[in-house]
């Protein structure tokens, strides 16, 4: 009997992960301008960190972490997403020390025991940014400008932006009051989990994918921001309108997570139904604390790669083809088939893309894989033509062919030849 | 309290994640040239996988792996090497199906609960590559030949191939059996690993970290090969010549894997004491049905990338250095901030990395942060220049400057405003 591969992860195989390492290189290649630099966290932590740094009784934490004792009886759970883990590395390895703000990224697996759906996997995968160390906010719209940046690099056709502020803790102590009293007369009207909010963080319950119509008219928590969160909010939508990203407020915006301060802002691709935020993030004033450091403000956001490719394929997006390789070298003959397996490996030494037969295949079945394989040149040696030292070597596309000797093919680019 | 990453686990940061960086980059390149594709598979997978694929019995499976229930009581292992995993993918995908031979590479992390010491660490990360469905000697002595031109490539200054045949299953049954008689007479002096291995495996015997002395004078597996294993050997080798790749036969090599078949290799890096084999692999005709597929054979190979930084660092191989900064651009006055920020992201934009202040700080201290980002240029936007629409561009290294338009600056590479 075979075996299967868990329940919820994916296989990803030549043909689909092209489209991976393009995200990725896009990925980089955009952190590097923007002078982010990578961080490599372990795939797993001490439960502890996701306790404290993303909640203890956020549905994450409570039932969707891989958590399990290791062989020293310490509680371990796979990492359910990306920024706690960073926090950690900033506050052990002293990053606040240096001179500068850390301006760090990351590219990952993450693990979430959910129901698997489109576009949603139990091993799933994001890019993150997290800037610490500042309170500008000119970085917090760089953050959101980064993001945006690369919906639209790659291709994604319609990305619109939210923004919203969420206020400091004492802004939203004062908000959380109010939307009790507002939610007060309709509390048992609520859907089950808004019930248990209500108590815990009323806020959530603007985010209710049950049923919203009991949110409707509640009050904003933009009316109840002070002069400090006004001004840095204001400042956001400065910059980004300098730079000419374009945003919507949405006052209702909360985000899943507890910790975020200020700014929280959300991408959403247009059009494409139930799959709707593709990505976000915001500020988290109080977390690198709350994770056992000094007190060092940060923001960051992250980015779904399974939803993002999702959405290119639903919004008929193509990513750019790999490479084809470059020459398919074909031997007629035993006596030539050692010599192909000395060219082709000196061919590669070169910096050439080369394959070769290894199944002992007629010449018709080997030209067939230089074709599957996009070849650019074909080379031919057969026993008469390794006797003379030559070689025939043919540009696919034209059908153009010419005669070279062994020696010059090892060491000259193709093209040159033909030239 | 700060909680700390777990035992035997790292935080790759900036400064060191470019070595990582590196050797990745580099390993792709490589497998393009040698047209191998990327695969990439879950990091966990069902623990009968690794139990059918590395075997019941090896150490890897009854003490090493990261063994736990998922929340439905699946026994999920985290993966402690990359083959199982790819030949599990190569069957479910039926990849067997494909005309071609299917050459596929992988990079990523790996997970032993061993005690961690320089170099060895809990999570872990290896470069392997698989090729599936031949059996012709070149793709072996290919696969050989490609771990040996990576570690050329990145610089390590003595690598050693060494080969072996460890045959077919008939062949070893018949060693297997000359072994146990060539033992007896010393069975209870061995090792107490080496008294189990006696029955089960005695060639791993050869290979005991705690006595060698008893293996003095034991049959080598080489007297034992059959004709095919035999020719196969010799053919590897021609092809190894062939391409010029110094190799020495080792009879004793034996590799800690059940599933070789005719070829084993390893290499081994000179003058670094402990560390020795720094990646290796073999041929498993066996694997894939025994995880449950056709009979389809195999070749791969697997390096440990954490051995490979230990040797360059002992070696003194310097990696490449990642591409300086190339901007870092300084306001002077709250009106230039704001211009700042829109400045930097067109230059972003086009393509240049470009770096500013968060921090609202003086301007010697931003100039010591362009000096410490190994900025190219430096350029600096007071309130006065903003009103006549220009910018003081300077380039670091020599000194030169010049007052250009924003406009010129924000639309032109830096180097040709220079010319």
């Amino acid at each position: 009997m075979s075996i299967q591969k868990p329940k919820g992860t994916q296989d990803l195989l030549p043909g689909e992960v092209e489209k991976w390492q393009y995200l990725e290189s896009k990925a980089r290649e955009l952190c590097r301008r923007f002078n982010y630099k990578e961080i490599r966290t372990p795939i797993f932590e001490h439960t502890e960190l996701f306790s404290r740094g993303v909640g203890e009784t956020t549905d994450i934490v409570e039932k969707e972490m891989y958590t399990f004792l290791d062989k020293g009886d310490r509680s371990i759970s796979l990492r359910p997403e990306g920024t706690a883990g960073v926090v950690r590395a900033y506050v052990e390895n002293k990053l606040y020390g240096e001179p500068d703000v850390s301006k760090l990224y990351y590219v990952g697996p993450m693990f979430r025991y959910e129901q698997p759906q489109a576009g949603r996997y139990r091993q799933f995968h994001q890019f993150g940014i997290e800037a610490f160390g500042s309170v500008d906010p000119s970085i917090d719209a760089e953050v959101i400008a980064l993001g945006y940046t690369f919906y639209k690099e790659i291709g994604l056709k319609e990305v619109n932006v939210e923004i919203n502020s969420v206020g400091t803790p004492s802004v939203r102590t004062v908000y959380r009051q109010k939307l009790q009293e507002f939610f007060e007369p309709v509390k048992d009207k609520l859907c089950k989990d808004c019930q248990s909010r209500y108590d815990r963080n009323p806020m959530r319950i603007l985010d209710c994918k049950v049923d919203q119509k009991y949110g409707e008219g509640a009050p904003d928590i933009l009316q109840y921001l002070d002069e400090e969160c006004t001004i840095h909010f204001q400042l956001v939508q400065e910059h980004l309108e300098g730079m000419g990203i374009p945003f919507r407020i949405n006052p209702r915006l909360v985000r899943g997570l507890d910790y975020y301060t200020h700014t929280a802002f959300e991408y959403k691709a247009a059009g494409i139904g139930a799959i709707d935020t593709i990505g976000g993030g915001g500020r988290y004033n109080g977390l690198v604390e709350q994770i056992g450091g000094n007190d060092q403000p940060g923001v960051g956001l992250g980015l779904g790669l399974e939803r993002i490719l999702l959405v290119l394929r639903d919004q008929g997006v193509e990513v750019p083809k790999p490479e084809p390789l470059d020459m398919y070298v074909i031997a007629l003959g035993s006596a030539a088939e050692k010599e192909v397996t000395k060219l082709v490996y000196q061919l590669r030494q070169q910096g050439i893309a080369v394959e070769k037969d290894y199944l002992g295949r007629k010449i018709k079945a080997q030209m067939k894989s230089a074709d599957r394989l996009n070849a650019t040149y074909v080379a031919i040696l057969g026993d008469d033509e390794l006797a003379r030292g030559e070689i025939t070597l043919k540009k696919l596309e034209s059908g153009d062919q010419l005669t070279v000797s062994l020696a010059d093919l090892a060491a000259n680019a193709p093209k040159t030849l033909f030239a």
